[in-house]
């Protein structure tokens, strides 16, 4: 047995920290077997990791982010989302029908997650089959936890990443059957989003997903031009929601959706009612001039709201500068509509350490039974409350003040240094 | 003479870049001799840096800052002003009565600047004396350029750091006195803000302003509850902009402002027929639910606006953060106004490295005649434009990348590694 002794913080309940200063977490197989404050002599044949002084906080999840863009952080960050997709975003995804550029890139990838400490993360890979199959072997190989997506799209896209539909449902199952009883790193059906897909492809994804019980992900109404699309495409649905819905692609099999900026009440009905899940990605959204997500609205009325780096529309992949624009979005919208109060950086962390419960099990709890996921913060300055330290390592900390990562109890190594 | 070769990035002018890619910069005392293409045989007795492949910037300037917060950066982000101001400012700053605690903080503090390529700044210090006077040796020590405020508050403060009227005028005319014939680091007249300050005490800075043609800064229309709060001080008054001037603190020598978020018509007139400058600080003003400064619309009026990390209530001191942030507050009025255009990279690049003219000539521009104050960065990529490399490092590097930092062509290098 393992025990880790430090000062323990995280969200049981989204409201509030749980803090047990100067504890020990004790590890077997991975998962959490107890939490105590002193060791005693019941405590038998264990390895004390001695992180006093440190933080120990559960592991960030990132619930939407697009591998085949990483190499686009940061650039084009001046057009809104349609544009910005037709002048940068669909070259670069392009690139990855060659697996050489796959490969060095999901290596980069793949460890800037691990140096960022989101170690677990539901992502957009490509329309290439191959390429995401290089996706897929490179997080299993890093030790990470995923949701990998084969990007679905038969119509409204460049011609160089279209895909057939037959094919686009070909690479999809294969892919499925392939890594569907991975322990780490699964398949999750994606369909980019309404108007790259053609009703056939939507009504065949639906099937495959409840077929074979795996999750689904898209993008909803991140955008008033994309809403208004889909409306011209889908006039006899009653809104964007009710288009995933009628196929099966809406909480028939656990789901997440990205955005959902802009929801009419019977989508946020069929949200709360079908259980999906929704990813709120506050950079994508400030940079793309898309809208702010009304995040504390939909946590009132018990939607499960998870959080995104949604890069590479979001410039950065680590999580505490997407839970500090989180908490600025929220109070961005307080400001015009007072009724809502701000997030507070309690309810912001739950939602960047606790993912799905369908999806990713008893995640950012650290406590009895749950797997011991957990990043070993050194926050340096010490000064102040537990609490109080988490809050300056979250908005004025950087990823080199993680200075361990683990997963199920194995400790993830960096690679690059 | 010195030649410093790479790629050369500045604004001219606040809407375009101008690039000059593989190009020279000579330098003599300081001063930049040319800028060429090529090293020719004219060029004799030449010291060639060559930062081929790297990207040359102007260094970036903090128009608005608190170096009595340092230490607090991070904390409280849950209050707005006033409540943030009761329950953590007052009492960091009120640490600064011991000369052993500013010592230590402003060494830190001074090295972060250099550490951020932040070559100039425009500081709020403390009411005390003696802090403020360690404050002016420290980045004079440091090779920094500033202008340092002590700060003015007579009334509406914890006693620990109200000042007497007459105490806080003869300690702020001793400190410009003694520091007002410096070369690099300057005094400013810094009343906190109208709240803080009684008649008397504002009158008599307005006249030691003039007297010794120093210039002004402060606070101005920041939040709501603090603009009622100066309507009910000042009744008498249109508006908050007319008490400072009143006072003479408007301009009469040059002045700078910080938030201007809430402007009448007239405040607005004033501020630009008056030759104002005013500070935009999109992470405090998010941060403290402030509001959103309309900058574009400001800019369209002719009005001068720069950029500020305003730490603490600001979490950041790295200026490229503070861009990103003021182009996505932008955008989230353009959302709201459609008829205010998104700022551009290029426009707050300029707003972060051209300080008013009448504070820091020739800032911002890599001219012919003017200092060189530049920064060398190695944004490690390289792919792209020269544009979209600079993007690039603006929204996803770090002060990592910042090789080189020159003021006035001499090299700064960081204490700490």
């Amino acid at each position: 047995m393992d025990a880790y002794k430090g000062d323990i913080i995280y969200t049981a309940a989204p409201d509030s920290f749980t803090v047990l200063q100067n504890s020990f977490i004790l590890v077997k197989d991975g998962i959490i077997h107890d939490i105590c404050q002193v060791l005693d002599s019941d405590h038998k044949n264990i390895t004390l990791h001695d992180y006093s002084g440190h933080l120990i906080i559960p592991s960030f999840i990132d619930m939407h982010l697009h591998s085949g863009q990483y190499m686009q952080k940061g650039l084009g960050m001046d057009k809104p989302l349609l544009q910005w997709l037709e002048s940068y975003t669909f070259k670069e995804e392009a690139r990855f029908s060659e697996q050489e550029y796959a490969q060095a890139v999901y290596e980069s990838f793949c460890e800037e997650l691990i140096e960022n400490g989101s170690l677990k993360s539901v992502i957009f890979a490509t329309v290439h089959k191959q390429s995401t199959e290089i996706l897929f072997e490179k997080l299993i190989e890093k030790g990470l936890s995923a949701y990998v997506g084969k990007v679905n799209m038969d119509m409204n896209c460049p011609m160089e990443i279209q895909e057939g539909t037959i094919t686009s449902l070909k690479d999809t199952e294969e892919i499925v059957l392939k890594y569907c009883s991975q322990p780490m790193v699964k398949p999750i059906i994606t369909p980019r989003f309404v108007p790259t897909c053609s009703r056939m492809l939507l009504q065949e994804l639906g099937k495959m997903a409840f077929k074979y019980n795996v999750p689904v992900q898209s993008h909803l109404s991140e955008n008033r031009e994309e809403v208004q699309w889909v409306k011209e495409l889908f006039p006899d649905c009653q809104n964007y929601s009710r288009v995933y819905n009628s196929f099966g692609l809406f909480g028939q099999t656990p789901t997440i959706m990205a955005h959902c900026i802009y929801l009419t009440k019977d989508g946020k009905e069929l949200i709360k009612n079908n259980g999906v899940g929704i990813v709120h990605c506050p950079q994508s959204n400030f940079n793309l001039s898309s809208g702010i997500m009304p995040a504390a609205e939909y946590l009132n009325n018990g939607i499960n709201v998870f959080l995104g780096s949604d890069i590479a529309a979001g410039h950065s992949m680590y999580i505490p500068d997407i839970i500090v624009s989180a908490v600025q979005a929220s109070k961005i919208i307080h400001m015009k509509n007072p009724q809502y109060m701000p997030l507070t950086l309690a309810q912001v962390f739950y939602m960047a350490s606790t993912g799905p419960e369908n999806l990713f099990p008893g995640s950012g709890k650290l406590q009895k039974g749950m797997s011991f996921d957990a990043l070993i913060i050194d926050d340096e300055r010490k000064e102040g409350t537990v609490e109080e330290r988490l809050q300056r390592f979250i908005y004025t900390g950087g990823k080199e003040h993680i200075k361990e990562r683990f997963l199920r109890g194995i400790s993830l190594k960096k690679s690059r240094v």
